[in-house]
């Protein structure tokens, strides 16, 4: 694999082969094997157009796992911005001799542009671009689904048939959209559930159904309800729905929560705002996945780097 | 040991042995010895709510001397704050796989309630909480007098006898309290010197005794006179005395200076306001122990992590 | 070499050792060889008064890659601002066991007074001070312009009867006169154009011939042309040009492109402002050395901190 760009891009067999190395990786994520000696002498950027310190760390985490040098470039405060600097600054850290970049770029194809641009010949990470994707968080998530279902160690597998609803403001959510094209593409089923104003224009194209109703929703029995975080400063939009009535409407509140079926799981990308889109009661409850996506996350990196920098899933 | 929460929580057995592990590690920490290989593999977080380069450079480099991975967390600017989310953000470190939090916080008792929490399983350092505690800058204080007064590589012994003398805004003082508890524990006796104005109400119970003029408390020949750190957002407030008051009545000039007895130690823990709480003459004279306490807070951090992480002392 | 504080301090022989040790680093600077254990246990600060992520990356990546622990300090945000403080962040420095502190002050002359002023033992590196000086910048280029005249491998070799001709704000820019001292203590023969409010009072003393016509430089056949970075935020200033008459007098334009003879270089310090100082045709043009700058900056600080921590080049 030279770059991780999308979800929509992999195929299934790329997809199941990444979940299957970040099994392999999973001992040393969570400690209980210390490192390995495998990126020895690679050097990993992250270049964060966008403050995200729980994704930055958990790259730093899984890089400095694998025994790779980790340098963190925080574009803001510094003299880059956009377009042309772009360029310069994939330049710079061609030169001085970045093996991977991973970017986080409030401009949704910033990382597309990186790895086509020929500016720069390291393996690019998309780590979340404007409201485009955010790979490696879908990557997490369906590895979280499959080692629920399927227990841990599962390979090969994939996730045909599970039935997942995602809820929240799917017109700005990267995440929904990587969560779309991979959980799909692993054979899962997706239903949306959003205020009918956050769902996006071309969304007909999706391989998805979509709802505007949470209890229907919740009555449909899903194996998986995915909360998406509202960004607060959004709230403010006319076209969005107050903070009381979105939390009324599609909250993860405890009555819908004790109607969800036996065996199903609650997720959420995090950080949560507990009271808002999801209760208290629901982000703790045994369904809820919310640490072990973290957990996961920095397995899912070490596979993603360890395929770029070390080679194998062409 | 699981945590470093307070030096209150110390037994006398306890403080003299991180102080011994402390001479052990003395060597490192100076740069005599380049690096122990004690820590690779594990990972320490420095999470701070508040800024302090020097804290955190020195907890940095005590990790990366005994080969830990170091990941810097900057609270501020992140969209963490308190509360709940300190929930959050504990559970997220446990998740990417901390060994050991180092953590400033401005609230007194949040290393506490980490430690507490049961929402992360890794050792907590208390870095500075509030106004409540500073524990390694207190062990750093006393292994420092140790060294003056009984020679380096000093083992096994207390600081028995010892007459203590701290000056300054007690009230605001987490390094005040944290010395406090520690050498009396190992047996100095300790005297406090304030503004009246700047002396907590609970202090008819802190084992000590209380004065209001400095002249007086040196006219007492104390072992070691410890001024503490003028904040000077504070000195616009009614309650405090005036900068030149201040430095007036409660600050070490050249003339105190002169009245101290023969190998008394000048102690201060940076970074210091010349000309305000201390001359620059007393802070750079052959009785300050400035610099030593910079340098063995390197060796005493490297104790406490390695007790932490490596074990040892209950 | 004890410190890199200047260029007009090195002897040729101390300059023609440095690149070529920097010859022997750009195997490992462009990672056809993954890294070098020479500097494993050493510690380097990188202390940075103002922002340059581009400069601050460059010595961590030359760091990481001979295996030094590396501990950034932005003494932007923290308390430290000048004078005294200096004193007291160099002796923190110095305490916590830094074996070399690289130094990047708005202050002309704070590199020569850490240096001098016995607070600190450890080796100090010039990264950009005031508008004093900036060598590894003019070190780099000069490996730079030795490699592309002389070829990779070059050992041994100066820069005899090279015509430089640099070009822009030589008032404000401590490129150029790192760039002066080194370039002609190597051989070669600079010329310096600038608007003339912005050629330096002292200038007369300098080894250089002036022109103010970009043009007929130009038709003079230099065989490098450097093109300084305009700074934007000076272009408001009365004495400086506005950015139309900058632009159209002292811009590399393609018209002047062309006009350079066959085998000249084209070199920037980057950042560039494309279409101010230099045209984007210029800047991509095989003659740019802009890339190489940047890639052989890895080798030029990788060769002066080996030679500041692992001896050699007295």
């Amino acid at each position: 694999m030279r770059h991780l760009l999308s979800t929509k891009d992999l195929s299934r067999d790329e997809a199941v082969a990444i979940l299957d190395i970040a099994e392999d990786m999973a001992d040393v994520a969570t400690r209980e094997v210390k490192k390995l000696p495998a990126l020895r002498g690679k050097t990993v950027v992250n270049l964060f157009f966008e403050d995200s310190t729980r994704t930055r760390i958990s790259f730093e985490a899984a890089a400095k796992r694998l025994s790779a040098d980790v340098i963190n470039f925080s574009a803001k405060g510094s003299s880059v911005s956009k377009g042309e600097s772009l360029k310069d600054t994939a330049q710079t850290l061609a030169a001085i001799g970045a093996d991977a970049v991973v970017i986080r770029h409030h401009a949704s194809g910033a990382p597309n542009v990186l790895a086509q641009s020929g500016w720069i010949d390291a393996g690019i990470v998309n780590a979340g671009d404007g409201t485009h994707e955010h790979p490696t968080q879908a990557l997490l998530d369906a590895f979280t689904i499959r080692r629920r279902l399927h227990g841990h160690g599962a390979r090969g597998k994939a996730l045909d048939g599970v039935r997942v609803t995602i809820v929240g403001d799917i017109l700005h959510s990267r995440v929904a959209r990587s969560n779309v094209w991979l959980l799909t593409t692993l054979g899962a089923e997706v239903h949306l559930v959003a205020p009918a104003t956050l769902v996006p224009l071309g969304i007909d194209g999706w391989p998805v159904t979509i709802g505007y109703d949470l209890d229907q929703a919740i009555a449909a029995q899903p194996d998986v309800i995915m909360m998406l975080r509202i960004q607060s400063e959004r709230m403010h939009a006319a076209f969005f729905p107050t903070a009381r009535e979105y939390s009324r409407q599609w909250g993860l509140d405890d009555e819908r929560l004790a109607k969800l079926p036996d065996g199903s799981l609650v997720m959420h990308p995090g950080p949560m705002n507990r009271g808002l889109e999801i209760s208290a009661n629901a982000a703790d409850s045994p369904r809820s996945t919310v640490l072990e996506q973290v957990a996961n996350g920095v397995s899912i990196r070490m596979a993603v780097l360890y395929l770029l920098l070390a080679g194998g899933v062409s």
